[in-house]
């Protein structure tokens, strides 16, 4: 169907009770009319980039990385913040799939959103993925600015979402992104 | 011997012939007086960073790392620049390194350098690895800023420096270091 | 005219003799199809930004900024580089231009470009300036990125730009702001 | 006295009722002992940064801004965020005062702080001026990091400090910039 956005998820968390995947739970449960999410499951099993390795061709798991990017409408990475910047897991994956011929980021649509138990919310991971995303030529939404502070206060313990002000801001977030989207594709 | 400098060097390539290796060697060949310079040799098996992984230990390749940061006077980084940013490889080890009890990037003097074969040699990545020397209170060094440009023309096809004043940067960024180090102990 | 695109630009070197107005003479000489451009005239009677002063209303050269920036189509900063980010002149223009209420910048599309005698050309003021586009809602071309580099050696004793490559980048962004400006608005 | 620290401070607002000015009213009241600390009062007297004006030579308060920065030390930045990064105010001040000959910041000992109102206090600002430290060849401190976040609720309307772990960050701040101080003195 034209009016379908298909999203494909980026985590930077492998643990298993991860604020940020809980965070992209409630990005499945408040999509935008029209749109559907894929997490991509493989960040555990991606190799740390090595262009040696790249020379003899893609790991299967960055082919289908690449794949599901190219073959998405529009992107949402979702990432914690280490050491004032990205996971290197997050940034490991995009050196793999960012690699040429047909780098796949090029022209996406892009959300971003994080969670941390700290008071600053990923701001500054955030911004070096801006970075990032200049260089690969994706376009990401200004607003809003998912920033997830104090997350542990925010999920309960069986990970679910008890606060309405976040619900509503990764809902708004996916309603932008789908509206972005149609918007770039004109 | 009270005046020696250890320095361990970190390098975010895994590429055999990676002109940030090349670099690091001239690094090691214009080691300033009394400084010892040990590159780290287990990059390319350090796995992906992992919490639920961390709870069950630092992984053997980890906890060395951990030992030789630790043990080091000062630390070298010599990165590459992907996508705006640090690799994922060079990032996802600070991220396992970093993480406590006992931080032992805390309170290092530190001097990074790097190779790219674009025109603007890594500017972009040591910005957000100074980033992250911030929040791991680094010290690192603003001068000299070793960013060597157009790489393949300044080393020859057996990767060895070819181009004088590239050799002099990254023997001033040496002595440098010896002097920061020093000046930091008191 | 439906098709005509109304660009204001804003320079940050208030320097009669400054290589950001001479390149920024060679986007105006490279105009794209149906495009004007309008040097913002105002920039050295801006006052320091000081919020007492804005509680009486608007200075009038900030008045008369904001009113062109509404009625334009499409920004091009140029910029130089002080101290490895963008020049106060610029940021005191933009913060006192962007006090609210009616914030102009607010979805405006946004070419950038910037001339230096450095080797790495303003590609740190144009990031520091892409951070400040995503809070005030403009949405920056990433590409191409304009980074005059050793300015000295690509104008001539009257200005006049005497390297080929750059006046064809500077074509090339205002084709792509104009097609830029086109598809935001749909 | 040998052991006296002279401070120098830089603030990036000029609203009177700033929650800026109010913070470094209370560095002023929590100075380390044998600190002594001076707020340069010109800051609403600086031109516009331009190259041809410096040509003919510093204006006068200016030229106060370098003698009192050469004198000092050790530096106080006290900066609000806008627009995510520091006040073109601030910047704008470091550009006049940076310019050759005899660049007055090299090697001076910096803390930095922000107070803002919104959630992330400043972190970007201070990011920004990190950079600029960098290339003028400053020595911030890394911790701690003081970041006012929300202060209308820390501060009462006669601008008294309210929030009793904000002073102690900021008594803290003060205490590491002189101990930071003196081991860089060596």
């Amino acid at each position: 169907m034209a009016d379908t956005i298909k999203v494909l998820a980026i985590c930077g968390s492998l643990r298993q009770g991860s604020y940020n995947r809980m965070a992209l739970k409630v990005a499945e449960e408040n999509l935008a009319p029209g749109m559907t999410l894929e997490v991509f499951g493989g960040m555990a099993e991606i190799p740390l980039y090595n262009e040696d390795v790249k020379a003899k061709g893609f790991p299967p798991v960055v082919a289908e990385l690449r794949a599901k990017i190219k073959a998405a409408d529009a992107l949402l990475f979702v990432t914690p913040e280490y050491n004032y910047s990205m996971p290197g897991v997050l940034k490991n994956a995009i050196d793999w799939a960012s690699r040429p011929p047909d780098q796949p980021f090029d022209g996406k649509p892009v959300a971003m959103m994080g969670a941390s138990m700290g008071l600053f919310g990923t701001t500054r991971a955030q911004h070096h993925l801006r970075q990032t995303c200049v260089f690969l030529n994706m376009f990401p939404l200004n607003k809003p600015e998912v920033m997830i502070a104090q997350a542990q206060n925010k999920f309960d313990a069986q990970g679910k979402l008890t606060d309405e002000p976040t619900r509503k801001f990764i809902a708004d977030l996916m309603a932008a992104l789908a509206s972005w989207t149609k918007r770039l594709k004109g």
